[in-house]
């Protein structure tokens, strides 16, 4: 099993979500994550498509992504070429203890306080998957509350040859 | 118009993204952002919709969504009482001089610049969505390249009265 970032520019139209998760689900393809907004120019949105599966399956996506209605390209973001970013907001259990515990993480991870009730606190981090997970592992040793993340998007770096 | 944000949590099965996008084209309520993901029990997901409407339209949308196969709870996140996030990723050309300006502003904006190359820079930004409209407000004044963003995620502020 191999993961694939696709990065999609589609026309801005209402129909085109639902016509890119239903190719996933009509197939059986898994989507590990999904993130669309509008770009610099409205009339389109670009979408990142995270999916597993083996080489074929990927290609096969890739293809059928390809044929849909309002899709006009379909990159791959590869892991040396591009970045690819993801934000997660976590609500942690803590009493005074824990808090200090946490807080000393938080900054190792350079993640954010967003907020501070008497019985919990409030963590923002953005990164890679990797960092993502890393952190996700060490809060598991306190009391998720809750966790929200929105999803892999991701640009090509910038080239160093040019013509 | 206004604009209201719904965190929903949902099962974690295949066809749940394209029911819950499918009922917002096929009613023609417009969907603004969304993002999805795992939450921390993999069976669940949680899925933040930020749509636009007039208060009637914003119930309905309430109750359609409450009706979906796989949708367990729907809430909404008010500005007050809870915190919402984004984050994009901006690739803009840049020559010596205007890396210089760029930097600067990433500096106050406590943005990031996450890749160089000799034409551009890659800034990302994390913020809520009145922040991350002013950064691309500012950004305009130089040649954007392209822009990603996640679209909208959120969790209820911890509370401060307890039973």
């Amino acid at each position: 099993m191999k993961r694939r970032v696709f990065s999609l520019l589609v026309e801005n139209r209402a129909g085109v979500l639902g016509r890119v998760s239903g190719m996933f689900s009509r197939r059986g393809y898994n989507i590990d994550s999904l993130t669309v907004g509008v770009t610099e120019n409205p009339e389109f949105s670009r979408m990142t498509v995270v999916a597993y599966g083996d080489e074929l399956t990927l290609d096969q996506i890739e293809k059928q992504l390809l044929k849909l209605e309002d899709v006009i390209t379909v990159d791959i973001l590869r892991s040396g070429s591009s970045v690819c970013r993801e934000l997660i907001l976590i609500k942690v259990k803590a009493n005074r203890e824990e808090k200090q515990q946490i807080i000393s993480l938080v900054d190792v991870f350079r993640a954010n306080i967003v907020d501070v009730a008497p019985d919990s606190l409030m963590i923002e981090i953005t990164g890679n998957a990797g960092k993502i997970e890393s952190f996700i592992k060490l809060m598991d040793g306190f009391e998720i509350e809750s966790l929200v993340r929105t999803g892999i998007t991701g640009l090509p770096r910038g080239k160093f040859e040019e013509e």
